[in-house]
């Protein structure tokens, strides 16, 4: 089975609020997805992640955002390219600093909530992500959703000088277009233990899941990301880190 | 004469607001103090300063702030010592990213407002600024308020391996033991420009100036701030600058 | 000439910046619309520009926006119906405090910026800023465009206990559909004085206006904005206020 | 036994991000303080908190705060006297509107965190947050902390015809001149249920109260404060609820 890096949000802790248990979580991920106090964070909380992350030898990226701390970085805003580009600059490099101070580096770049999705509608947007990401350090990986044609993102980081990760969902069901089945639609997520194991082994086989619409389609990828919010998500973590052999 | 770097504060803009007239001042200036998005600025603004102080050669500092905008950083915060080291590297990481962007270095840092005066006043809080500083980088400068003994301070830079960098001013009053006088006191600015010129010539030169308490003193500087807040400041920042023959 | 209400943002500074020029502005209007914090000023700021408004007789209105001081409130937000009528609300309510501590009182809302446009295109979301405004005291009037064919709006109006107050805008192209044309498009703001006091009396007539397209509409209006951030915009104020005989 | 009212600051969730137990405490105090959105909350926390209050028929009060989310606003600020009053003013007014919307009303101001106790220390501030009050609402009870002589405070509440709720703690120790331990200090808070259950019934009986130094003495309370951030907290309000027989 090729290793698929299992990757998490953490650090989303904002000064005397408590989102998540990134204790609990660390020793399972590989690469940990650390807010940048755009949506989430604080340079205080910032530091005491990436520490976290380094104690358990987890590779550190960053996750900017739209700058939105109360929608929680999930609220689309019709920022300017420019505008993206330059928050990607500013909380990438705040986070190199975190990074610097407790002696550990930033490997990756992961946009958050909105951003994320906005970037995959609009490859405009995209393009002005990675010119944040490569002009900061083009040796950084920018982590992008699976996708059926990779081809004409890939492009577009190769002319960033960038290279991709992929990622998938191990909890969330899937179009035959590739794409996640919105939140809102019901049977979205799964909250099936052994539903989600099934798929996160098929996705880390390279072996082809099922759809929403019931066709199967494979979808390549370098990491799958898993939740700490709640004991549930943990747990479905643990079981996911046991289910593929990682220790 | 003895060349005492000017400086002044810049990229104090914020979003839609403009506050002064940062193309007249920076071909007068020697050293650019870059607001970093606490009191004052956003990644844009920061990104168009620094393009301009680097196409004008000017040296590109940090001037991180206590973060509060509404109050421009100029109220004190009972921050924690580990906190306010926190926000420096945090700023300072931030603005470093934006000076790769455009291809320039950072090269000093100057705390702004409330935090400028509080680390004066609390050395344990001068070694958190120091601490953040030299963690991020030790090959930059500090700037601190001129002083009559600054042996303390020196020892405590050395100690986080930082070179300082003196700074004083032509258009304020001093008191006796070296302090500022406050703005509060009436005669504590300098508006005739002969009397601005006149002490920046005194100060450029290692001369005694008068203080308010009538008796003179000698304040050793490597750098003068200078203001571009109106047109006033920039023609006092001018007259400084051609008195001082620096051209 | 019935009388055509003139309003203008107001009291957009904040904190230590400062936009527009209200004292100038204030004697040429009758509506002010005062920013509430979201996008602009604060409660200083408010108190502020509401005795300004007072001193004059201008009438008060609240100018409530998206949460977002770094983009004016001109950024889209995609945020919730009912989040969008709380925050409408929050920031009527805050300046209605304001207001009484004046001894004056709140008149009309007018969405801000990318809100005001939103709730144009998404009805649910005009729904969302009625009830938030009908909650709080349906003797407040709405400001929205004037339109072609108002009775849609007028009658979710009517459902919420509300008067609307239509504006328009004489520096502003407008399409034959009666929407404006965007700013992005060449032509979209006049800046011939005598075109846009020209557009100002045939609004205030009653009488059809050209469109970009060429053909002739009737748009009809309670109020005109006119704007105060620079000295053009106050010189336009002020013919307009001339031509259409107020004093 | 008189009734000594118990409140408790509630709402104060921010976003995403959930603080304390609201559900539970409810039914165990008679006033809510409500955080206005300076140090927590947002304006939909604010609405659902305020409905939550009322179906419990919790007597509803502002809690507003220093303009500092990451800070809580635990961190002082040396805001003006005037910046202190419109705050106020401004954070009231916000809360009051959802009040309104929710069809209930505000019936008091407990200030927050650092504000609380800088007011005690600058009674100059006190005004300004008594004007802040009183220009909204001379109606609305002010709670400051119980004191040993509280005469100076009572005669300053009545110059802006405010009445005032004085506050006492069942959990913390006092001093002998009547004001707080603070956190810093060991033993500052109790941590046994039966000694914050004496403190609070001899508290609720008028009777004396041991002090750190070993002396006695006595503070008249109209109210006292309980806590739901934690399961110990909630159960502690229980223990207070039930032993000071209110139901």
């Amino acid at each position: 089975m090729a290793k698929l890096l299992l990757n998490a949000d953490v650090g989303e802790s904002l000064g005397a609020w408590v989102m998540g248990d990134d204790e609990a979580l660390m020793p399972l991920i590989d690469l940990a997805n650390i807010a940048c106090g755009f949506h989430a964070s604080d340079p205080d909380i910032m530091r005491t992640t990436v520490r976290l992350a380094a104690e358990h030898d987890v590779t550190v990226g960053a996750h900017p955002s739209y700058p939105d701390l109360i929608g929680f970085g999930r609220r689309s805003m019709t920022c300017t390219e420019q505008q993206v580009e330059n928050f990607i600059l500013y909380q990438v490099g705040a986070l190199a600093a975190i990074c610097h101070a407790v002696d550990t580096q930033l490997h990756y770049v992961k946009p958050h909530g909105a951003l994320y999705s906005d970037m995959m509608k609009d490859h405009a947007l995209l393009a002005a992500i990675m010119r944040g990401v490569s002009t900061f350090n083009p040796q950084l990986k920018l982590i992008v959703p699976a996708m059926l044609d990779p081809e004409p993102v890939q492009t577009l980081a190769k002319k960033y000088g960038l290279q991709l990760w992929f990622e998938v969902f191990a909890d969330r069901a899937y179009h035959q277009d590739g794409s996640l089945v919105s939140r809102a639609v019901s049977g979205a997520v799964y909250h099936e233990q052994s539903t989600i194991v099934e798929q996160a082994i098929q996705l880390a086989n390279g072996h082809p899941i099922q759809t929403l619409e019931g066709t199967a389609i494979n979808l390549q990828a370098d990491t799958l990301c898993v939740h700490g919010d709640n004991l549930a998500s943990i747990q479905a973590a643990k079981t996911i880190h046991t289910a593929l052999k990682y220790d």
